[in-house]
């Protein structure tokens, strides 16, 4: 074999080692749908007045996305999908800040989030005995909307 | 009652009759966020190559919110919210083009919604034979991500 041709063939397998793993079975797809580098976080977070969310009717929504960048109609985004990469997405990893104050009011709400955080399937629910408490979850207002 | 007197009570009682429905318990929270006047519509739909969505890893994920306005990482915010609107939110109403042909090529994909639509909750699940087909139900593309 010539120099050159043995430098192409070099050439050709670091180029599929390299580039291979980006374009596994996942991504060859059929549609128009453009192929993501990244795993996917979008996320929809409901709260209700209740102690379930099978029952209790959801009054706010907001959308999350924190991949390529936070985005959605969640009112802090950004601190929020800060919060969540530092917790690694786990919501119960979340707890009371001390530089808030909460009566003792008994008027329960529940969160839910559901989606995809980083490729996981993510479906959550908990409940707070007042709003208050709820908001007072985490640093990045993560429940604050 | 003096002529001003029973106008200044009338016009509180219509004050009151015409603001009530605005500002009913499911508004009247504690915290800081603003109340709404339309019921939630924040949906995460998300697909992935399988069958099942419980077995498929969930390879894109995009949010859609239809209200005040469509927005989210939908590709097609607009028209998909337009056709879910028209459809009154039901998935399973979504039929198939007929200006589309797709081969049979079998290689399923599983869509998700999960969320809110118009304050109700969602949750849905539908397999395709392969991402031709599901790209083809619908004429909004609330499919095509």
């Amino acid at each position: 074999m010539r120099n050159t041709a043995r430098w192409a063939a070099t050439l050709g397998l670091t180029a599929t080692a390299v580039c291979g793993p980006l374009t596994g079975s996942a991504l060859a797809t059929q549609g128009a749908a453009p192929a993501a580098l990244y795993a996917p976080s979008a996320l929809v977070l409901t709260m209700g007045h209740g102690n379930d969310a099978a029952l209790a009717t959801p009054e706010r929504a907001v959308t999350l996305t924190c991949a390529p960048t936070a985005s959605g109609t969640h009112p802090a985004a950004a601190s929020a999908c800060a919060e969540l990469r530092g917790i690694g997405g786990d919501f119960d990893a979340l707890t009371v800040r001390d530089d808030v104050l909460c009566n003792k009011l008994y008027r329960p709400v529940v969160v839910t989030v559901d989606g995809v955080w980083q490729g996981r399937r993510v479906s959550y629910e908990r409940a707070f005995s007042n709003e208050c408490v709820k908001d007072s979850y985490g640093y990045g207002g993560v429940f604050t909307f």
